[in-house]
This record gives structure tokens, C-alpha cells and sequence, in this order.
């Protein structure tokens, strides 16, 4: 288990997540398909080409999800009760097949839940391409087990 | 095309949108896949068992962008520039492998750009299980074409 429990959480740290992934055709289509996303300017070629982009954008809910999955390995693999909020979720710059993303997050804030037994923990996600253009950021907001607690549910 | 141009958007208005989907085990597990997200309580039905929850849940991710996708033929198919933000975004309830989603879209707010080309558009969207628990809600913002300006480019 590599990812934090409430008290491992350092305001203030950034983590860059070592994971990256070179974003394709296939997974842009995949992910519209799965969400029933049928947007043109991320599927028709043809369509795209009179946009603005004059090619077919990566779905910006694609990006912001990679963001998550990439970070979780240091953050909430296992540690997580459950994602509270996301916020201010914005995509600067596009995103074209054949880029590769790659993610940080920092630390902004943490506290206890009013009982003591768990933790808030609020972390912005910043999203780069391989020309360290930002292309999402957002805050994430997640309900977080404390050590202390998990470590007696196992001894149960 | 039957989504709206900013013109045709009315704040206040509630769009029902028809296309539902009914979740699988294999959506939740490819969109883990997708965005390289190996959390647990996903994926894991054993550490699900022991959760709050008692089984795997479907990535929060998946449900916000599958809301997304169901609401885009009646909002923003062909007539949008770019997603701008998304806000507030919260899971008032979870998902689980077999529940029937669907979505609702509310007209929140809409002004002219400075130059008045385009229009910002700001709408509410919630999903909903087969028993009309609120499982998904949020706040978008997109950057939407004007009628009177795409038909000129059409003519042009």
C-alpha cells in the first residue's frame, strides 16, 4: 500500500505521479462510446476540421478522469472512503490523440471529521501534456481513513 | 441536429434527456481500465466487501461523464466551442453494478461574450437511479455558438 492515510496527508506537498499515459484515437472513441457521448467535435474527423481545433479534441471528461486515476496510486489506493467533491474543473488547453498526459497534485488543506475517526483532505490535480501545457486542473475533495482506525478494523 | 444554439437556451428550463443506461460491472471495469484507476473499491469485490459500501462501486467519474453523454443531444451536440468548468460536482448517493441511470439538465444561467459571437451557458445536471436517488449533480459551463453566427458559417 503506497497511497495516504488522513495523517500521511502534508499540506502544502506536491506529489508528481510517475504514471503516464499517451492518449489515442481508440480511447477517445472508447470513452464516448461508454459514456454515450456522441459529441462531433470529439468523434467526426470532418466535422472537427471546420472547428476552431481543426481536429477532433480529446473528451475533456477522459482527461480529468485519467488526472484521478493517475493520481490515486499516491494518494487514495485503498485509503479512500469516498470522493466528496470535485471543483472548478476547467481544460486550458486542448487535448489531440497522440498526446501524453501526465499529472501532480498538491496538498491544499485537511481536517478531521467530527467524530475524530476520519479526514477531509482537499487536493488540487493539474493534468500537463508532454509540452507542459496544462491541460486540466481541479480541486478534489475526498473523505479519507485515518491509520489509527483502519488498523483496528483489520485486528477485528 | 437537436441540440440547442445559446439562443435557443431558456433559464429555468428542466430538459429530461430520453437515453438512459443501465451500468455494468464491464462499464465500471473498462472505465478503471481507461483512466488507468486501480482503486480498490472499484475493482476489488473482496476489499469492497468490507467497506462501508459491501460491494464494488462504480467510479464516481463514470457517472458524472455518463450523465454528461446522455445530456449532449439535447444540449450541446454540434453547437458547442468548449466545456468552460464544472462545478460542484457531488455523489449525494452511490452506484452499483446493475443500477439504470438518468439524467436531467437544468438551464441555470446564459449571457452574451463581450463581442457577441458566442454565449456562455451555465446548467445543472443531475442523474438519477431506478429509484430516483440522486447519485450524481453538478454544475457545467459551456461556451456555446450562436445560430445567427454558425449559419454564416455554413454560407460562407
Amino acid at each position: 500500500m503506497t497511497a495516504l492515510y488522513y495523517e500521511e496527508f502534508e499540506v502544502g506537498r506536491t506529489i508528481e505521479h510517475e504514471k503516464r499515459r499517451t492518449v489515442s484515437e481508440s480511447d477517445n472513441q472508447r470513452f464516448c462510446d461508454m459514456t454515450m457521448n456522441q459529441q462531433p467535435l470529439h468523434l467526426d474527423a470532418e466535422f472537427a476540421a471546420d472547428s476552431q481545433f481543426g481536429e477532433r479534441l480529446v473528451n475533456g471528461l477522459y482527461t480529468m478522469s485519467l488526472a484521478v486515476g493517475l493520481s490515486v496510486p499516491d494518494t487514495t489506493d485503498g485509503t479512500i472512503v469516498a470522493n466528496l467533491s470535485y471543483d472548478d474543473v476547467s481544460h486550458p488547453n486542448p487535448v489531440f490523440h497522440g498526446d501524453t498526459l501526465r499529472a501532480q497534485t498538491t496538498v491544499l488543506d485537511k481536517r478531521e471529521t467530527s467524530d475524530g475517526e476520519r479526514g477531509v483532505v482537499t487536493m488540487k490535480v493539474e493534468a500537463f501534456n508532454q509540452d507542459d501545457d496544462l491541460v486540466c486542473e481541479f480541486e478534489r475533495t475526498a473523505l479519507s481513513l485515518k491509520r489509527e482506525f483502519a488498523a483496528d478494523a483489520d485486528d477485528a
